[in-house]
């Protein structure tokens, strides 16, 4: 059971809607920090432990700034990404570099930052030397268990999966890396996505710690640490369980111990590369009503639309809904719940239960503090919005403005150029 | 049967490619022009016809003006394509302007535009009067079947769908309209998206022109024209085939004679509102091969991604894809073709049969001039890219420039400034 509620007043939240528009994302730091923090001290016990918070989720300087002060790194996987960690103030180990197609630019940039380089397969190990003229002395590998794993609901079957190593090739990568001069070796994998079930995270560690054995058995190469990926999820709804971090925790350590310690392997430092566990659940999309009609069905037309927040219409994904400060009455009237995008998918919820709504109601859309903004589109000319930072002295920091017309047609050119080629 | 052809000769394109980088967007001109004049010329019956161009299929600025030095008006569904519209040149009813969740401001931008307003239901009547303090001459609504229709693949089923007025209350907007002031009075509507079955779209005109008669008998009022939406499909496919305009016009004027000259109705313009069909087949994403790798399957990693064409990952579309100087090449290779994202459903391609594909080839994929760059997101810190137009003289033109870091973080604020409220 999870309990869906607001960081701030009914009254609060439509002050702000009324003095900046609508809509808007906020995301709550308070509960981001003790999260984090728990996730950290869950985990103390194996030192060197980190999390990459995965700047994919939650594309902000302000949110990549406020990782770095929790004393987690930044999982990036774009050339953009590198340029906001190093702006954001990351540097070296600081910055996880897994890409899955990566660009001779790319590798380049991500060795000058000193960033760890996750390769995603065989062919790219050729691929980083000719385009750095060199071989980084930490590397990692990016590891697809193949048919030995199920795969999870959302990333699909790993051997379906564009990511990562072969499972026949994995300790041929390490030998080949050894010879081209690494020192330091590393393992990474992320094979689930949104996962509640904590034995599938738990049976992923349990994979890594023997594979761990295995390249030391096979290539007698000692593995320094080991990056389980991201893909711990989160309670969209209210029926679901967040996964308890101790609990998760203390499987692992077990396994660590069974698998590592027993048999006596060098220390190993665990790493996650969490994005939405992290802020997923700390963020709110805060949207007014523009109109409510009455179809074929019930429409309630919001001021947000998939520009916004795509996961509903991309995945169908659920999203929570409330009614600020209806938050009490019953849920008696059925609802499709609309963005305003001209794309019939553009639909937040369909079917949705809620108390009855009206006009200039502010509506919040749960659980936006992850792929929310971030995966927001241009498409039918919309804007992306304004992110609030609530922060934990309670002041209200704006970290992101409304898009504009201007940058809308920034890079459109107005009387184009001929090309010779 | 459908043929995939390029604009340009391979050595071209690889100059282009070579001199400019890649992945690009190329739009052929002329036979965007030729297309868009066939379309007007198999409608030439119809004194009054117009196609307003769908400006959310290929949002630039010079595609609007192309558009306009065509005959066209511009279909506008935001506050945004109305700007775009203006600066494009566009005014009054060369603007037809639906939307189906209207703020005020928009109605507002509309009506100073002297656009044509669709509105899209009962509820917008009042919305607008409020909106604008006054009631346009001329107005068009937006129908919705229902189940008098049972909805085409894409856009799905009408009594499922957000947008329209109801079949029973379609007759009283009008008398509602009438009273407010309104002398001019259209009907549209859209029930389909990329439809190939011609009968479908015909089967629209017949909907539509007895709702004409309709009207008349009912309210005694007269509609002077009608827009049959958009929704004429394109061949993805090789093996698909187009649909003949002249011979939907035909079957169209054939109604046309039986239901609106036959009963004495007043003489009728006809509009469309097609986007896809206009560029569609006539854009072509230029793309690298970054990598060729062997998992579990094999992969054709390009440098372009969903932040260039998401169709494929979000609704599972095809499009036809060819390798540049490799198009007489056997293809007995079997590879997922994928974007660089990270996000396994960025896949431009599954299980596609391709020549032998090695590093650095150049790759096209086909059919990309509507809902291609126009549906592009930032997700993974992903950039958009560049897009030429392939002027009618021979010369290309640059009509898009790449966007650049900066553009990524021009919404960022670096220095948070606190809000009060």
């Amino acid at each position: 059971m999870s309990i869906k509620k607001l960081p701030l007043s009914s009254s609060d939240l439509k002050k702000i809607a009324d003095k900046c528009k609508t809509p808007f994302n906020i995301y709550d730091e308070a509960a981001i920090i003790k999260n984090a923090q728990n996730f950290k001290k869950a985990f103390s016990w194996n030192k060197g432990f980190i999390n990459y918070f995965a700047i994919k989720a939650l594309p902000n300087i302000n949110i990549a700034r406020l990782m770095k002060k929790i004393g987690f790194g930044l999982d990036c996987s774009s050339m953009t990404e590198l340029k906001l960690a190093e702006k954001a103030g990351y540097s070296n180990e600081e910055i996880m570099f897994s890409s899955n197609d990566t660009a001779d630019e790319e590798f380049k940039e991500a060795y000058r930052l000193g960033a760890i380089i996750n390769l995603d397969d065989k062919e790219h190990i050729e691929a980083l030397y000719r385009a750095i003229g060199t071989f980084p002395k930490t590397i990692s590998f990016r590891y697809n268990p193949g048919n030995k794993r199920s795969g999870n609901a959302i990333i699909g079957n790993p051997v379906e999966s564009k990511y990562g190593v072969r499972d026949d090739e994995i300790v041929n990568c390490y030998r080949m890396a050894k010879k081209l001069g690494a020192t330091r070796f590393l393992i990474h994998t992320m094979i689930a996505s949104n996962e509640l079930n904590m034995d599938y995270i738990v049976e992923t560690a349990n994979m890594i710690f023997n594979l761990v054995k295995r390249i030391k058995d096979e290539a007698n190469i000692e593995i320094d640490g080991v990056d389980l990926g991201g893909g711990i999820g989160i309670p969209y709804r209210e029926e679901d369980e967040a996964i308890d971090l101790f609990s998760l925790s203390e499987k692992i350590h077990a396994l660590y111990e069974k698998i590592i310690v027993k048999n006596g392997l060098k220390p190993l430092k665990i790493a996650f590369e969490c994005g939405r566990m992290i802020t997923g659940p700390y963020g709110y999309l805060i949207s007014k009503v523009l109109h409510v009609t009455h179809k074929y069905k019930d429409y309630v037309g919001l001021d947000a639309c998939m520009a916004d927040l795509m996961r509903p219409a991309l995945y169908g994904s659920y999203h929570h809904i409330t009614v600020i400060g209806k938050e009490n009455n019953k849920k008696d009237h059925k609802y499709d719940v609309t963005g305003s995008l001209c794309e019939n998918n553009d639909k937040f919820a369909v079917d949705r239960m809620l108390p009855e709504i009206e006009k200039d109601d502010l509506i919040a859309i749960h659980d936006t503090g992850a792929h929310g903004t971030a995966m927001g589109f241009n498409y039918n000319g919309k804007l992306r919005h304004k992110e609030f930072l609530l922060s934990e002295d309670g002041s209200l920091l704006l970290i992101r403005r409304d898009e504009t017309f201007d940058d809308y047609i920034a890079t459109m050119i107005d009387k184009p150029q001929k090309i010779e080629y």
